[in-house]
């Protein structure tokens, strides 16, 4: 009987946190190790469907590079990057829509479906979610790397009063029509802005934010971050991660996490204790 | 990190229950120890509460026989039981009131608010929630005890779309306002068919329905009940829970449980985990 | 027929009235005769039902001084007042609310029952309704007597929607849960101020304010009153109504009324005639 | 204050009534003295408003025969009636719409509105209200008579919605757009079947239904009121109001009433009083 | 086929239209030929019926000079006029309001019913809809002309939720429930400026605004109308129309355009393509 | 001005049609021509928004037979059909899912919302609208060759609450979240049935039905399509269109049509013309 009244009890100190995030919504940019090892699938998926039964509203927007590259790969095409980012000529376009919102997206809506949610797959196409434009830093060269001109969050609502639980590729199209290929972080950034969401919360593979030592730093202010990038403290594949963080916050996001996806049930961890699994950045 | 991640299992083992029961009606039938030890009283206002959160709507009816009998000492009047009800003369009565609608029922109230709820007090008499008549059984000499001659569940329905714990002292009127004290049992079971509740919840300071030898029957039918009633293994202080179960489970109700509100979080135990905690009555 | 005819005149006479207070608030403090005599008892509840069917919404906050004192005596315990408030000590607490809470309400409550409306008794403490404070003034000594810390409406704008008619005992709870005694002036003042209530009638024992002379002063201005009280010619007795009268309209209620419920019928009166029954405070 | 708490009584004594009729339809055919005689006339008004304010829905359907013969001796025309039905060629039909529509339905209205009502004027034209078909009893010489085809009320439950009170010209089209004139009883009949009404208040000039003596008949059933059409007791004047009355009752409406509209007040009286003012018809 | 396809091509045509109108107000001054030849008549109603089926909110406003000067020659009274207004004594106002509120307005209303749409029919007076005031100018001889003091829109947005569609008499009542007979130009821009209407639609027998040689100007800002007045090109019978278009714009319509109604299908044509079929006035 | 009024009148002949499929739902399965011509497709997009701006709610199901074979060339793997159905082992699965719901969905999403609607693009996974199981004809070794098992409307229910055009891509999954490919024909006659639809268009590369001799038969009954398929007069391309026409007419639709996507406009001439362009197969 011990062992039961210990799991009552877990449950009762997830009270207060419960009722400090009813109603709220949690923007969540799901990659890495938690989108690939089949453990933390089903993990992240049980702890999604669980934030929506206690009330919360979480909305996903998913990467998926490797698959990506993989793809092209069989395609007989070599993918190919300027500082970090896919050059993106019109096949490669193609392939990125196709592998994101064909093959991706759908895995993580039947994940969900089978944990007891009702996922609802989205490209920024849908209902005109993200309006895009051509990414300025690079140029031409980069052929379709797309920035956030504008987030119409009606579609958002809608999937909402049905309890549905919206899954976002990070592909946007301009007035015109023409696809752009947008980094999921700056997509989730944007996506937490336009909702207001109580949370971003951004999955890694790395423990978080860490100083110079290699240790890891629990808070930061936006000071202290736009610090730490000055410094080059920042490495490079988090530089992202860190810039979408910051554009949330200052966007009106109470708090963005950058957290270790590896850490079986992360989300759940970050939501319904005090000791975080990363590095929280405040306004 | 391991303890943590413990932590997590345990909320994510939760979900299939909180599915389960989203949005569904849960009257508990509150007394005997965990209504008077400091611990289970706070226990079972977090279990209250985490229920109202993750989407149930639970209802309390609540008794306070020693309390009344205290404070008739206090005014210098003993008590009088026949065949374990309480001779309930006009002064009596007055007594049941207070002390159920004044006292106890406040308490509990305060009880849920203190753990972040919103408690509601009512008596029977409260939007003519109950409508009572005399008692049958006894006679006259019985004075003011009383039935249920109906359930107006109106007011537990108006509550709940502000998001209210319903708190009921079983007291009753009947249609010219003359005041009956109801069997705490008897109204929880009741109300629970009124509401086509999925489960109504007795707490006792019993481990549940015991065999012959002593030993808990985890299930029973409502014909194996019928056979323990006729074979007099269900002890004379057990009856009325009993009685009050089988005709939750014959009004409607999808199951009655008569759990044991000693073990810490009996609630939480019973709706969370496979292992109930007492006798579940089922139809 | 002539009679007849009579009758339809009155009846129509009053249709201004309900014209100018369609789906207006209209809190009543009740106490002194108007809650003691048979038969004014009964005219209330009529008066009060007749408000609610034509369109108002009533909210009554109840007193109850001489129960309380007559249950303490009962008790062997002796009531002690300085500068008219009742020292308040745990036990008197207790009494304070097992006779408000358990005893007067529920009479109440059921006396509207009976003439047709749908009563609701409420404690400060159910829907958390009266944040209660310790009563600065009288100090330490005087025990659990209560200020009004807030008031949170929800719960009466709640049993509204329900065509419920709220009937309020003046007891508060503050934060750590611990009980206040509030005068029913004091709370009627300051509910009626929440609720941005179009009128407070505070029903007295007397006709209303009267002057050095003895004679009515049917209107008065905050002003007018303000001096009354420097030159001592408000009573003691009256004060504390005077005060929640003019606390009410300084928080936005349109206008407070003193009234003799010992008039039959004194609140239909007050609403449904020209001529009112006795002193009206205004802005 | 004796007048005064007589006015209160009076009011009080109303309540029963109110609570019975809360929420209820009443059909007025509203014709004869009342609609004639200034006195009578404010009367109607009042009780009209009255009763829309204490929670009843009233629906007004008018005559105007008198009218209509004046207008047509002013245009030249001598009316024409078969059986005591009116004639009406095209040019009747003209004035008939004219008349009807153009000036009473209007003057009702306003008067309504000066007393506080919000009054808006329909014909059966309106919304397609009532769509009517030649009268089968004349045949062709009769002209543009019409019996009620069918009624949409959904204008009338519109028009409740926003608190409005209608009134009916008793003129209606068929399918190819042809106007009917309609006996404004037969019109009021079928109103009140097609809304389930509570009652139909048929306002006219005598105290009801007279047996042979000339005795007033307060209550009759079916059965007797066609027993009474078969002696012949009942006269041509009286014939159509009474056939509605049944048809009404037939088609669901609780009661029907012919009522004396030269009592002031008649409506009130008959709403408000256990005394009626006429004959009431039941099923 | 050919032909076909030119059909859907030209429905096509209208999408960019139907998207951007949808859901908004367009007041119809209704008058001239369009009012008075079957053809016109008929593609009036076609219009409104499809205006009102492609989402927008039509609302008539109607006149009737002849008809109402036929009608009074039919009773021996000659019709006068100064300055182009109806002197309006109180036997003119009686006819003016039985034959507008009567005979045309109901006219419409069934020709609108017809056509597959829900006319409701409404003069000034219902709903209290228009508050009138006597006109100034031309003083106490011109009698009961009137001025607009204030318009009520509830009714109209009420009968909107129903989808029906308001044809409104420009008649409107004072305090006291005099009747006025007002200009119905002017009806039409008070009521299009409290709808806060798309579009004013004023239909006439001209083509439009012309300049000092007879051509039409198909666009004109409101200080460029105020020049023509001025200068005097503008003729006395199109003043009213060209100022209650300045009103309507002044007071928040977004355009105002005086239209040939003699065109056949003129309001479509305004509405679904590019050019329009008169003059428009903008802010 | 001519060509303008026959503008108009094509605009009003529309009517008629607008008002008959107000408010009904229209299931649209797109493929063929219509999906691969420049001009066609811009048509059908113009149609499709037309349609659910006069009010009609459309739902469009797709296919993607020919981009399917042409991206399993490119990924060298070489496409196999047993009796017209694909063999789709677990790669082929996937680049259906890729073609399907990455590319050609989010295609037709961007057509429609760039003529002015809000597509949404769903696959049967998304709120799991298509219940999948294994397609029984043909065995195992066709693969993951699908049939429908239930169809969830919630998805699309919500959909229109918000005013979006639902765009369906025909691949489902089972309980244990495998994917499966399903004939688009199939699938369209299923959601046509779950919405009890008005009508299903089916668009094909042929005039319609053709009897022995080649002549188009405009419409049959259930039985006639029967009898033609015994027969042997259909088509093997055509049969699958042929009984998902008549599964939906089973299922509830009120008619099913098979027309010729050549056509321009061909949406529009069926919905707004008396002539259809194809063949109605009627209950």
């Amino acid at each position: 009987m011990n062992n039961l009244s210990d799991k009552a009890q877990i449950l009762v100190e997830a009270l207060p946190y419960i009722r400090a995030f009813f109603g709220k919504t949690i923007v969540i940019k799901y990659g890495g190790a938690a989108m690939t090892e089949k453990e933390l699938k089903t993990q992240f998926a049980q702890d999604i469907v669980l934030m929506k039964y206690v009330g919360m509203s979480p909305v996903i927007v998913h990467g998926g590079g490797p698959q990506i590259s993989g793809m092209m790969k069989r395609l007989g095409k070599e993918p190919k990057f300027v500082k970090g980012v896919r050059v993106t000529d019109a096949e490669t376009m193609e392939i990125v829509e196709m592998v994101l919102g064909g093959t991706i997206n759908k895995e993580i809506v039947t994940l969900i479906n089978r944990h007891g949610g009702k996922g609802v797959g989205l490209t920024g196409k849908d209902g005109a979610l993200i309006q895009a434009k051509p990414m300025k830093r690079g140029g031409e060269e980069m052929g379709q790397v797309g920035d956030v001109k504008a987030i119409d969050p009606q579609i958002l609502r809608t999937l909402e009063t049905g309890r549905f639980i919206p899954v976002i590729s990070p592909v946007g199209a301009d007035e015109e029509g023409r696809s752009y290929n947008i980094n999921a972080d700056l997509a989730a950034g944007k996506v937490a802005s336009a909702l207001s969401a109580e949370k971003l919360l951004i999955l890694t593979d790395v423990p978080g934010i860490l100083d110079d030592k290699g240790k890891l730093l629990p808070t930061l202010s936006r000071k202290e971050v736009q610090k730490l990038i000055k410094k080059g403290t920042i490495s490079k594949g988090m530089l992202p991660k860190v810039e979408a963080a910051l554009s949330a916050v200052e966007g009106g996001v109470r708090k963005a996490h950058i957290i270790d996806g590896r850490v079986p049930h992360a989300l759940l961890l970050e939501i319904f204790t005090d000791r975080g699994v990363g590095t929280e950045i405040i306004a």
